[in-house]
């Protein structure tokens, strides 16, 4: 049921526009925070550490909802529906400082935490919404 | 348990700054989407239409994630967890010309659609995070 991304979609990750992720917690509120994203075909990669509450969220609910709104634009917009199929460790330094340069111009990610482990979210899209 | 709104939680819904909603949907899926806000003391309003994915998730449930990024720092930013404790028509049309004219600068909502009606969500906070 993989739904491709859309080119709207794949402009709006390419740009420097950040996206909200949402997810449920375990006691089944919802959960919202700002992150900086990124995809690799039709996959979406969200880059967190072990132990953060996206992490926990999705080990125990895949189900994501991503919105990412363009910075110079508030009325362009993608909402993603999908789930998070892969955790992976592998790579994840790297990408992290990939994204530090995309977001601040730095070559390393400046706000790693002494011991913290990164882990990249891979989130296969349901659905993907255009809105008006 | 209602928290009261921080000051700096206040500052970034008296600006101009977008907000992110995130709801629990009917099939247990979160939603999120991109939202302007006001606030009435230490409750947040979120204005919408009857029959909305937002309207319809938080009658079921009433549990919702508000993440508010400064426009012009996004590393500023807080998040809300909190409740719809109310819903209510009354004066929702008014207060979406209101929001517009914050956001938009028209006097009127310029996206009224045939036969809509307003709601305003009243959102009791029960946690502020002020994001380092």
């Amino acid at each position: 049921l993989t739904t491709k991304l859309t080119l709207e979609a794949v402009k709006l990750i390419e740009g420097k526009n950040f996206a909200h992720l949402a997810t449920i917690s375990s006691d089944g509120s919802p959960h919202v925070a700002p992150v900086w994203i990124d995809h690799d075909g039709d996959v979406i990669l969200i880059n967190t550490a072990m132990g953060r509450i996206k992490q926990k969220n999705t080990t125990k609910n895949p189900r994501v909802s991503i919105s990412i709104v363009d910075q110079n634009n508030p009325y362009a917009r993608v909402t993603i529906k999908g789930k998070v199929t892969q955790q992976t460790k592998q790579g994840a330094d790297a990408h992290i400082d990939k994204l530090a340069k995309k977001y601040t111009g730095s070559d390393k990610y400046q706000n790693r935490q002494p011991g913290e482990q990164r882990v990249i979210l891979r989130i296969e899209p349901l659905r993907v919404l255009s809105s008006p």
